[in-house]
């Protein structure tokens, strides 16, 4: 049993990067651990939007009466890979007022003029709040580091500042959920091409995403390294195979299920007397 | 035609506070406008989900390239009456990523020692995005009349300020949709009852609610003053009968349909050569 309907083996432990993790071995086209189809996987995001909610609201509702705990989901991804899509389809699900979306765009000259964790830091989740990170502080030792915008040694200190800052969120009670969407360069290239045959679509493109395309292994090499110097046991990084959109999303679904389902959330008791404020109520 | 599936007039007009409004003369139970049963209603909110969305993104997008188009939902009411599920099932069907969604909480200290609106402001929604205060600046005009916090003067001094302040949001290109979800006292206490009935909604009850029950009356006396005092052209007031939830829910949503169909939003041409964009891809 691996306690994630539909999967043989849960995509927290299939998708784990673990012990001589190489990114180059995973194929964005498989479904790790899951041997249904497209319709099969769709039909299961669908099913399991309820759970999904009613564990949200526990931990909110934990968080009204003391509780400390929250999530952040951190999401990176080479672009088109569809970050959106999973903010889109998997968070949906939940209460808006429980979710604390933060997309990083090229920080602004106020925010480069401090440390780089120093933006990131105010966008931490609060308590009781599910946080997503669509780009996040990766972008630093990832982009940085294609670009040569910082030196070997900089890349380095910033890996060690990164392990630091998410054992302080793990620490103050942040489960803390890393995700790499993981798609295939021709996938990229059907992805970018199919923006620009729908009008609709021509305002998410733009030709620095080609620019970037062109480093691709670069940016693979850089996946690599910093999934190598912050793959922590509090903190670990999941893997997401993501050509077939329908299954990062139920992986994500799953991760964040997995994640919510190890916390252990209760409803909070009342601190009143139930009979007495029923009474009170019928008499009002 | 009304321009709304299913409602022989629109909600903007039904709903709309308009001269010599009376809130004692709106039934909670009524369903203005819509014919259909629940079911009918409940079918409709689905499949109007998609429209909902794709409005969205293109005022999203519209930012993107220098648009200053944003929307700002408030949402008064009494406890129970459904603020939550509104933004639950309504603002749901939207993209994360493009609603800034805010619930004002009693005032904190540092709040307090400033001007009501000064932590208002610092809320109001980015270009683009679909803003939703749960409670707002008008409670400073309701909450704070009904209990006499501040005095007559000082009171009549916000509905001035508030008026102003809502028209400098619509000279910067927010549309605001300012709606009271009205409940009856009868339908209130059914739903205290229920929260106190399962024991995952304890956390929902607070004395607190009861007692400001037994201000029932002020508060409909307050809400008629403050729409009074503040339906402006720019920025109307809509009540909308709030005892069943599907109706409110459809009512909100053709709410938030009709002013993003009267913002005439458009997709934003591409500001480049797409045979050329699709042909250095094809190559690349």
């Amino acid at each position: 049993m691996s306690g994630a309907p539909g999967f043989d083996q849960h995509p927290s432990e299939t998708l784990r990067a673990g012990k001589g993790f190489s990114l180059a071995d995973v194929d964005p086209d498989s479904t790790p651990g899951f041997k249904g189809t497209k319709e099969d996987g769709q039909a299961l995001l669908a099913e399991l939007d309820d759970g999904l909610a009613e564990l949200q609201e526990k931990l909110f509702a934990e968080s009204r009466f003391g509780g400390r705990k929250r999530i952040l989901l951190i999401l990176q991804a080479m672009d088109t890979a569809g970050k959106g899509g999973i903010v889109n389809h998997v968070m949906a699900a939940m209460d808006p007022q429980g979710v604390q979306f933060k997309a990083f765009k090229a920080p602004t000259d106020e925010e480069k003029s401090y440390d780089f964790l120093w933006r990131i830091e105010k966008e931490v989740p609060a308590a009781g709040m599910v946080g997503v990170f669509d780009r996040s502080h990766y972008e630093d030792v990832l982009i940085h580091r294609v670009h040569r915008w910082a030196s070997p040694e900089e890349i380095k200190r910033r890996y060690v500042a990164i392990n630091e800052f998410e054992a302080r969120l793990s620490g103050s009670g942040t489960t803390v959920v890393k995700v790499m969407l993981h798609i295939s360069g021709d996938e990229q290239k059907e992805r970018l091409l199919a923006r620009l045959d729908n009008p609709a679509k021509h305002w998410k493109y733009s030709r620095g995403d080609l620019d970037e395309r062109a480093f691709w292994e670069d940016y693979m090499s850089a996946y690599q390294a910093a999934i190598d110097e912050t793959n922590t046991a509090n903190a670990p990084w999941h893997v997401v195979p993501a050509n077939k959109k329908w299954f990062a999303r139920i992986a994500v679904q799953q991760l964040l299920l997995g994640a919510l389902n190890g916390m252990d959330l209760q409803w909070p008791r009342a601190e009143f007397d139930v009979a007495l404020e029923r009474e009170l109520v019928v008499r009002s």
